[in-house]
């Protein structure tokens, strides 16, 4: 198909009974000069590499062994086999499912001729690689749209954690609105469908200026980012781009994509920065796999921690404080359950709750290095003007300038003080200070958004002030605190040791030695962890938590992180065992992190189903008519003196069935229906909110094991009851 | 005796030995000319009322009628018959220790010649109105010893709620030392035990101005205070003062007198202030008194909160954070079961628990008032510039001017936001929430005193919204919520009704039915209660609670306010059962207080000695030797795993016998003692603080009985156990 033809065929008849008209559409019925120039050189580049590539193949006829991924070893020709035939040799669905592949270790096309002897595996979109090469193929194609249907100008279009963007120019004045997004997104479907070969093209740096002299960006990047004499560029239907790929083998692989969101995005090189326009999208290689995408977002969105907070009345927001959370009594339930379970192990693991002031001199900060690296986040301010009135007062101090206070952003200062406020013995270690202060840090307001980031929260925060021979038994205890709550809670969690960055401070045998205890403490713990060379904090190694909620999605909650820097700073000593002073270890530790965030990550991952002992929804008591009103009240009474929840439905203008109905929906994990023959007995009709019916029990037995259940904190309450 | 005499007689030998020369006492060695002049004309003055009221008496002769306390009535003579003869009458002890008198309610002078038929009361030292008497008389003999001592100009000496005080003038430059006490209260006791009676003369304004013409105070108050005719001057000794008494008959009732503070203290009238000599003190009818008084004074020093917070190691303060507390893991302890306590009773009592921002913006506070009347109480601050990083966010917001924040000195505020924050209607009323949020209050640094004023501090501070039928009920639920808290924490306490001040805001009619319902709620709550017209704020009335702690001490901890102006100033509104909007009533109130600061009085109330349940010292165990000291560690944590405070004593360099004393002076409430019997049998042996032996217990039989007398809140868990 000839360029015209191929430009001709994106006027697709459709778009205008869409009454979208684009610019482009109506005033340029050719493509552009550059594009025509552009495409010119690159099918006169490709014919060269196809013939070049071909008199190789032809010319070493060499033969090379490819090891496949089972173990078995296969011949191939030198500058010829590609994987995609070997993978057609192994099965029809495995060349069908594969997006790329990797070539001793390294990410490969597989349309590409191998070369020498290679250790060769393949990608699929199951793989996070796999994930990575299909969405960065596919915003090729939606780079090839907007090009096309807008005239823009392309910079960068990466793979992201969950799909790909583009970013592009469309003018300094022209943005791209929500409603030209499902334009947009049928000529991506279109283009598609026309499953259009990837060309990989290895190309000089004078032919890459030459092929990308109209577009701005790419010159920009080519003089940055190539340093070699060649780079990849690819040719895609009637896109070329700069790009290292790999990627899939035509866009016919692409079975399903949807656009999500438009915004702009800014891009910075020498000059001033300039504003671009970003589209965002995801893709699967069928539709199906869309679809069942799609209703997973749905019932993502339906889990919102915003939307269940404001429909269960957890808590809500207001203007007047921004980035602080309101909770309401529900919320706040929720809350202090969370704290009180925090609390109990607190207990049981031998830490010691304090409370430290929320104010500070910033001289605290300038000792704690805060001032210097974290001045811009915290709250200061100067205290009111302290004109000492004389009065009768029999202390005549003369005023000192009043220093200026900060918010604290983090406890750890505050718990260094606290060790510091009187010499310390080794007996006395490990000291293991919590904290539930409220921390406060000077977000942007436009990144302040639900539970998620906030300017006001809490944490279950502790510090462990420890002899260096105790770090190891410490660490393991904080990994083994972090394991039952969130078993508690649900979670799975994967660990990573992150270890000395460069710049690192502190003396090299101190690190040494800690990330060898972190390693140890790791392996014995027994759990399946991994390896972050260089991604520790500049003052000491830590231990990243990531969980897992209920719907698979990552959270970092938890923290483990070694500071040698803070003793330093405070001059933390204790008295050794054999008499000298020494110097403490520092633990910072959190296993909830912002006791806010984690509820609202619990609220998304219970979808509002709260278990019995977090719910704020345990029980409602359902009287049959009102002449059970008063036993009802009473139930609620037993209900509440037990400290559970115990609300009331005697709404007599409702039948019995809809508030049975309504309790379930508002997720009361039990009702409590009682009728004649439950008053004259005393006992109540129970049902769970998934309506089952666990049939007429006492009611003071109910109330007991409703307790039971709750202080044993099962996940599961209504099964087991 | 004439008047060199008396002032020679000042010129006591001992003084000389004290090693303390006076300006005075070398220079002038006889009286300054004003004061022989007021002497001379006060002496003049006398013997004229003398005479006239010898005449009156004689010239009417007339006979009245004087009630008795007892309902006695008995005949006296007009101008003539004295309360102090009649008291005599009555009995020798009664004229003994009789200060003054009351007559027609009116205070009055024992040797006053009664005038009229009258009912006639006694006023001894036990009651407070004879301690003011006391106290007031004791001022004139202090008063006495600065002018003749010091040269000192005198301005005012009340009697207070503890002592008495004066304000005298020495110079510009001049201040009393501490040093002079000494020689000043060795001056005030010659001149007490010299038993000068007081004299009462009735002077014309111009008498007045010619008595004091040399003092400028004194001519000052005679402009601004006396309004009639004449006023009253009494003499005693080489004295004369403005006053109103009445005083004792002779100042030889003073049997002990102590002066304990100097300061300075500010004097403002039109001209500019001038800075005064403070001097305090107390005095009893008997050395015995001032001595028992000394003890008390002595224990409760000793009971000081910062000093048993220091010796237990509950608390500290830090220059780094003036006026905000850091609570150690023991003060920790108690502060969190006081607040559990609190809950415990807001779940009984159907309080909600709400969570709210610490920082909010400034038009939050211009709406409740507090920015035009407590703004120099407030810390405010800008938060840090917020320029937006344009970044690859998809909202583009443009930034506005960010606000000016403060930090919350008071809660109501954002309850009123979280009650408008969605319609309400009149199913939801009463409204209960509650919220211990941390306050911020910009105390001046010289104000700030351990945990009785702080500059942060959390209150059991709730909120209730009703409809004013509710009103009353709620009140009655606010006075018992007082009674049942301060019951169990060993307080008396006495209420007090404030009615509307001059300048109330708000509709009369709402005023009168929001007092008869306050008055109603104290009326059948049974407990007795006084009446403080006038002393209401400007919102409101509200209910005074006083509490006295086990010392008798008082302290102003709880309140009950109502409030009119916050739901108009938010615009608070609720559908109310006929369907149409209506204004709910805000009840403030608070039991604890500022937890920080009941926490202190606590502290002093017990002395150190917590009652269980508070104790952050609740058992230690000590084992015999060393080879029980793994049954002890057990015994530990059967305690700890409970929730109780169990440590461990096992210093084996001190003998069971000091160990055990040890922790009887640490106040630890119990001693778990384990030796080889005790380990064999699973047991402890138990000892009380007060060294009382409860003998052996099953070891888990001994936790659950703690558990309960935990729970229950016992005083006495060490002579009920």
């Amino acid at each position: 198909m000839g360029l015209y033809q191929r430009w001709r065929r994106l006027r697709i008849p459709g778009l205008q009974a869409c009454g979208l008209h684009t610019v482009r559409e109506a005033a340029v019925p050719t493509p552009p000069h550059w594009l025509v120039e552009r495409l010119g050189l690159f099918e006169e580049l490709w014919t060269a590499q196809v013939k070049r590539l071909a008199s190789m193949a032809q010319k070493e006829h060499r033969t090379i062994k490819i090891s496949l991924p089972g173990g078995q070893k296969v011949d191939a020709v030198a500058w010829n086999t590609t994987p995609y035939q070997l993978a057609q040799q192994i099965s029809s669905k495995l060349a069908d499912t594969a997006v790329a592949a990797q070539v001793n270790g390294e990410p490969y096309d597989l349309e590409r001729p191998l070369e020498t002897d290679s250790d060769l595996r393949f990608l699929t979109f199951d793989s996070a690689e796999g994930k990575a090469v299909f969405w960065h193929s596919s915003t090729h194609v939606l780079g090839a749209a907007a090009e096309q249907l807008l005239g823009a100008v392309l910079c960068q279009g990466p793979s992201t954690g969950c799909g790909f963007y583009h970013d592009f120019f469309l003018g300094k004045e022209r943005t791209i609105k929500g409603s030209e997004l499902p334009v947009l997104e049928r000529i991506c479907q279109e283009l598609a469908a026309a499953a259009q070969p990837f060309r990989r093209l290895e190309a000089s740096q004078d032919q890459l200026r030459q092929l990308f002299k109209d577009n701005p960006f790419k010159l920009h990047l080519i003089e940055e980012k190539v340093t070699g004499p060649t780079a990849t560029v690819y040719g895609c239907g009637m896109l070329v781009d700069l790009c290292r790929g790999p990627h899939l083998r035509h866009t016919g692989q692409i079975g399903g994509l949807k656009l999500l969101t438009n915004s702009s995005s800014l891009w910075r090189f020498s000059g001033a920065p300039e504003t671009l326009q970003r589209v965002s999208g995801i893709s699967f290689p069928t539709a199906e796999e869309l679809r069942a995408w799609e209703e997973w977002r749905e019932e993502a969105e339906l889990r919102d921690h915003r939307r269940i907070g404001k429909e269960q009345e957890l808590f809500f927001f207001h203007e007047l404080s921004p980035g602080s959370c309101f909770f309401l009594p529900r919320g706040t339930r929720v809350y202090n359950v969370l704290v009180a379970f925090i609390r109990a192990e607190y207990t049981r693991r031998g830490f010691s709750e304090v409370k430290t002031p929320t104010l500070f001199s910033t001289k605290l900060w300038e000792l704690s290095g805060h001032w210097e690296h974290y001045r811009e986040d915290m709250f200061a301010l100067q205290p009111p003007g302290s004109d000492s009135h004389a009065g009768s007062q029999s202390d005549h101090s003369t005023s000192h300038p009043a220093d200026t206070l900060a918010l604290k952003p983090m406890n750890c200062p505050a718990h260094c003080l606290m060790f510091a406020h009187r010499p310390r013995s080794w007996r006395e270690l490990p000291l293991r200070l919590a904290d539930f202060g409220a921390l406060h840090r000077a977000e942007a307001s436009g990144s302040l958004g639900g539970l998620t980031r906030l300017r006001r929260f809490q944490q279950d925060d502790a510090h462990i002030f420890c002899a260096p021979d105790q770090l190891e038994a410490e660490i393991r205890g904080c990994l083994d605190f972090l394991r039952s709550v969130y078993t508690v809670l649900g979670f799975s969690f994967r660990l990573a040791l992150s270890t000395r960055p460069s710049g690192f401070l502190g003396e090299p045998c101190l690190w040494d030695q800690a990330e060898q205890v972190l390693q140890q403490a790791l392996e014995e713990f027994g759990e399946p962890w991994d390896l972050n060379p260089g991604d520790g904090a500049f003052y000491g190694p830590k231990i990243d938590v990531h969980l897992r909620d209920a719907l698979g999605r990552p959270h970092q909650c938890g923290t483990i992180q070694l500071d040698f820097q803070l003793p330093l700073r405070f001059d933390l000593q204790y008295k050794g065992q054999a008499g000298a002073l020494e110097r403490p270890v520092l633990i910072h530790r959190a296993v909830l992190g912002s006791v806010e965030r984690m509820l609202g990550v619990l609220a998304e991952s219970c979808g509002g189903k709260w278990p019995l002992w977090l719910s704020p929804f345990q029980v409602v008591v359902i009287p049959v008519g009102t002449e059970q009103e008063e036993y009802a009240r009473e139930a609620q009474r037993s209900l509440r003196a037990a400290g559970l929840v115990g609300d009331l439905d005697a709404d007599s203008g409702l039948t019995l069935g809809r508030r049975i109905r309504r309790a379930q929906l508002a997720h009361y994990n039990f009702q409590f229906v009682v009728g004649q023959k439950e008053q004259s007995k005393r006992t109540v009709n129970i049902r769970t909110r998934d309506n089952r019916r666990l049939g007429e029990r006492d009611l003071a037995e109910a109330v007991q094991r409703l307790l039971e259940l709750q202080n044993t904190r099962v996940p599961n309450a209504e099964e087991i009851f």
